[in-house]
This record gives structure tokens, sequence and C-alpha cells, in this order.
């Protein structure tokens, strides 16, 4: 079928195709006069699926003229064109969708005439980088619309994964009842070690802080400062059994972790959620979070922790993502704001 | 069992409880008159085990006491105590291993007496950096000693994860017969497609170079800077048909990403060895790696490069082994020196 190649759209001029080719599938907008105006995407589909051909004057448009200009007045034209080509491959009808998102997708055998949108869909490349403000953006304006955000990141080979993006309000069912009296703990090197028995016990037992280590319950960093913050533990030096307050403790934490503030915040909101919290080094990520007793269940969340005015890579990102579903878990992106912790999550689907 | 507190050691004087301890377990070291010297280590060991009671004169030492003496001149001792006990705890016999590692260990059911230490254990702290000279140095040392080479990561809450490491020589079976004379490409942003089918096809069915995207053969930047470097590809910019020489297209692509020349190098040194280089976006690493045509199998490897210099830290170091490990193949780490590309293979191991 013909189409005639005009400044940024191609043009079915005969009604009867027009409205064939609109039709199956819901390509292009329909003109008054009954012809038809295809985007260049769209053309672009059309002619490598062999159902339309591409004329200027009488003469053929080879497919790269096609492409070229395509991409001359649209930015990471190819980017877009993959995720296009990828979602019309799998059946759904897909619209350009003006400022805000790059399409939108209707449900599947739904139109634009019948139906309403169901996701907005993001393009992305693998090379963009990730700004967590906007990304942030994206997924209230979506929510605020009530459909489903998609993101489809493509890599340098034109592989494509898509991410489903929404807010999170992680709450879990521990109730810490306090430890009592301050505990007395002893600070070795980036350890912090509790002797007295009975107060180890007071402090696993009422929120799970720590872990035994033979006859010793060994506190991290973390946990300490927070313990430290709450007035449940003292800390002096092993080898001089000086007191350390807890600003000289945070200093000396630093040393070890650059981050630890940011750690320490998010902390302290899952620890005010309920939640159970124990380092996720092994998963490679920030925490791993229980929603009640470790000994007795799985973490349900591992836990990245991101601070405000964060910018990093796709790769990154994909790799939290792949890690915590390789392990069953969800990865949750902390964000870590002076107003407060929010929690987004991000999760794999095929669409 | 009583033990005397020394300088830097516990001595247990009589002969009987000596040989005792020794004998079950290899703890310290004979002394001429048939006392045992403890090290701190196996002291503080023995008296959590409570098979020993540690005396200053007449007084018992307290555990945090030991504790404090032991790690006075001992750097790292916590993260080292740690790794000994879990060893000792799990039924090998353990000991300390002069200047290059931390321990020895001996096969399960083996001593020093009867049997020759089966692995070399370094103690690391997950929050010490991962220096790539001073790691391969270690494999090396530990390879031509005969040994395996054991790295046990200490998490900030005790935590251990083992890992073994050594060298690796990945080898495929692909033989690449070139493609002729030079394929056509043009470039778009950030990625080469080659309109012409037949050179497509040619470069496909050679190497399985590109990727097929809709009527067009998609190749990304290394593959079409590889192809460019062995004469076997010619790019010209998608809008103008403007010629793209070699050294413009890498500046080009260096702008995409920054470490394009480490990975270019990565990526011409593993298909020298008869294999197949695809991207390793989706699992967040840079290659993931065929042994042979990838449309009949599975990818054996992933692989990350690492530049010559290059220090991280354990915990990235960590997430690619486990990201590895969640898709069931090998990770190694390419370190691309200006003498060659070396290979090292890190996987998680249960001792």
């Amino acid at each position: 079928m013909p189409g005639e190649l005009a400044k940024d759209c191609v043009v079915i001029g005969d009604p009867t195709e027009a409205s064939q080719i609109y039709n199956k599938g819901f390509y292009g907008y329909p003109m008054s006069g009954g012809g038809l105006q295809l985007e260049f995407l769209e053309a672009l589909f059309l002619v490598e699926a062999s159902r339309l051909e591409v004329l200027s004057g009488e003469k053929p448009v080879p497919l790269h003229k096609l492409m070229a200009m395509a991409a001359s007045d649209n930015r990471d034209f190819e980017i877009k064109y993959i995720v296009y080509r990828d979602l019309r491959q799998r059946g759904y009808v897909v619209k350009t969708a003006g400022e805000d998102f790059d399409f939108r997708v209707f449900p599947r055998g739904g139109s634009p005439t019948t139906t309403q949108t169901k996701n907005w869909v993001a393009a992305r490349s693998e090379r963009a980088l990730f700004d967590m403000s906007s990304f942030v953006e994206d997924i209230d304006r979506a929510e605020r619309t009530r459909k489903e955000l998609l993101l489809a990141v493509v890599d340098e080979e034109g592989d494509l994964t898509y991410y489903s993006a929404d807010r999170a309000e992680p709450k879990g069912r521990l109730e810490d009842p306090g430890s009592g009296e301050e505990v007395e703990a002893r600070l070795l090197e980036d350890r912090v070690l509790v002797f007295d028995e009975a107060g180890a016990q007071r402090l696993y037992g009422s929120g799970y802080y720590g872990k035994q280590l033979g006859k010793v319950l060994q506190l991290s960093l973390i946990e300490a400062a927070y313990l430290m913050e709450e007035g449940r533990l003292r800390v002096s030096t092993l080898a001089t059994s000086r007191n350390v307050p807890l600003p000289r403790f945070k200093k000396r934490a630093l040393k070890f972790q650059p981050d630890f503030e940011l750690r320490l915040s998010a902390y302290r909101d899952l620890r005010s959620r309920g939640m159970v919290v124990k380092t996720g080094f092994k998963y490679g990520t920030h925490f791993r979070v229980y929603e009640d007793d470790p000994d007795k269940i799985h973490a349900r969340f591992l836990v990245h922790c991101i601070p405000e005015d964060h910018t990093t890579t796709w790769p990154e990102m994909s790799r939290a993502v792949r890690l915590a579903h390789g392990v069953k878990k969800e990865i949750l992106f902390a964000w870590v704001r002076p107003q407060g912790t929010e929690y987004l999550r991000l999760a794999r689907v095929r669409p």
C-alpha cells in the first residue's frame, strides 16, 4: 500500500486504504476527507511489516532515508522506535503520548476508541543517566492519572528490559518495647561488642539487634549508633575503657563508611516502620529487611539507600533489581531526603 | 583447665593438660619441657568453648580483657578471630600462616603432623579496599605453593562469605572465517545500523555480530569498532552519509561510554579466544560470553572489565559474584593491562 512522504509524516490519501490501516491496529490519525496521517514511527513499522511503501513523488523512499528523516526531528528516535516496535510486536496498540511520556499502551485487545490507556511508557537508553528526582516525578505523574508506569530500557544491542515503577510504604510487625536501662558496650575498631550477657539478651530480645558471636553480642556500627541515639547503649573503647559519646562515635563510623549518615537515616526510618534491618552485604546492597523475627522468616526486602540529589546509571539500577530478583526479594530504593525517607519500587516485568 | 597469661601468649604448663589440648584439635605450639604455648586467638576460642580459663597470677582474666590484649598487638584482630572461630567450628584444624596469608587450613580429618595444608586463608573485612594487583599476587602466591586460596570476607555484622579465587583461561569454539569485503554501515546516535542485507548476513553468519532488528542489523559501538579495526566494516553517518574513520568513531563512542577503550580491549581479547561476546547489561555487568553459537547455547561467563590500577570495594565484588551465581554463570574479572588481558575467577564456596 502506498503512502506519500510529507514534511513530518506519511500520508495515505486513499480513504479505503486509510481506514484499512487504521482499523487494523489503530495506526495513524484520521484526517478530515478520509485520509490518514502516519507518524514516522508508525510508517517505519508498517514498511518493515511490508504493509506500506513510502513514496516521494513517484519514487520509493529507501528504509535508511526514511529512518534518517525520522531521526532528524526526534531526539533518541532509535531508542523510541525499538520500544515502539517491540510493544507492537507483542500485540499492543501503542500511541505516542504527548509531552510527559513517550507512549501510551492500551490493554490487550483494547484501542483508543474503546478503552482507557493502561500504561504510560518511558523509553530509555541504558546509557542515559538515571536521575532520581525526575524518576520520582514520572512515578507521581503516572499515579496521578492512575496509570501504571512502564520503563522500557534499551541496551546497547537493542535488547529491551521492562520495569514497572511505583512508590512503596513498607511496614513490619515488630513492636520494639525498648531494652530498659542503657547497655554497656565496647568499641573494637569497627565493631561494637556487648560482653554483658543480660544486656545482650535485652537488646536481641527487644528488636533483634546484633548477632551472637560466641559469648559476645556483636553490633554493627549502624545498630550501635541507632541504639545510642535511643539512649539504649553506652559505648566505651575496649582497649582503654574510655567513654565514646555519640558525636565521636559517628565521626569514627564515617571513616569506615563515608555514607554512614545516609544509611543511618534509612535504618532509623525502617526501624520506625516496625521492621528488622540487617546488612545487605551478601546481596551487594545496603540492607536486607525483615517484617518480623529474622530467625523465623526470610527477609522480604532488599533496600538500597540513595541520597537526595543522586544521579546514577541504568546498569547500576538494573543490577540491583536483577540481584533482588535472583534471591526472590523485592528491591526498594530508599530515597533519603531532609523531609523524610521515601521508598520507590522497581520490578522487572514482561508486558 | 587453667592457662597462664604471658606477654603475647597463654601458657599451659602442665604437660598432661598441654598434650590433651594439643592432641584434640592441634591448638598451640608444644614447648620443650612439655608445656604448650597458645596464641591469643587459640586461647580465646578455647575460653569461649569453656575448655580453658586464663589466669594472671591467681586471678582469672575476663573475656573482654583477654580480647583487648589480643587486639592490641594484632591489626584487624577481630576480623581474623571471626574467621578463625568459624573455620574451627566447621571442624577444621586451623593454624596461623606466617606473613603471606592469615591462616592455613588442613583438609578435613587432617592435621599439621600428618597432612599438608589444603587452603591458604586470607581474612578480609568487607570494608577493606579491594586492590586488584595485591589480589592477583595472593592468587599467584597460592598457586606457586599449589594450595587453594580461600578468601573469608566478614561483613559488618560478623557474617562470613567464603570465596575461592584463581586464574582462568577461557576458550571458545568459534572459528570466525572473516566476512569478506568491507560491509557498509550507518551511524545513528549511539547505534550502528547495517541496511545492506547481504552484508548483514555475512557479519552475523561469520561471528554472530550484531542483532537483527526488523530489517536492519544493529551493531553495538564495541562490535562496530572491533569490526572496523579488523577492516570488515565501513561506517558513515545516517543523516549526511559522511564517512566516519575509526579514530573519530572511537572519540564519539567515548562520549557515550567513558570506559570504551577498556571494554574494547577485553572484547578483542575474548574474541581472539574464539568466544562470542555480547553485552551483559541485563546482568549489570560488562559482557556475557558464549563459547559458541549464542542462538544454540547459554552464555557460560559474565565478564567484568577492570583497569590496570583498579581499586574497588568488597561489596562491589560480592555483588558481581552473587549476580553471576543467581543466573548460573561464572563470573570472570578481566584485568586489562598493557601487557595483555588476564582473567580472574571468584566463586562463592562453602568450606
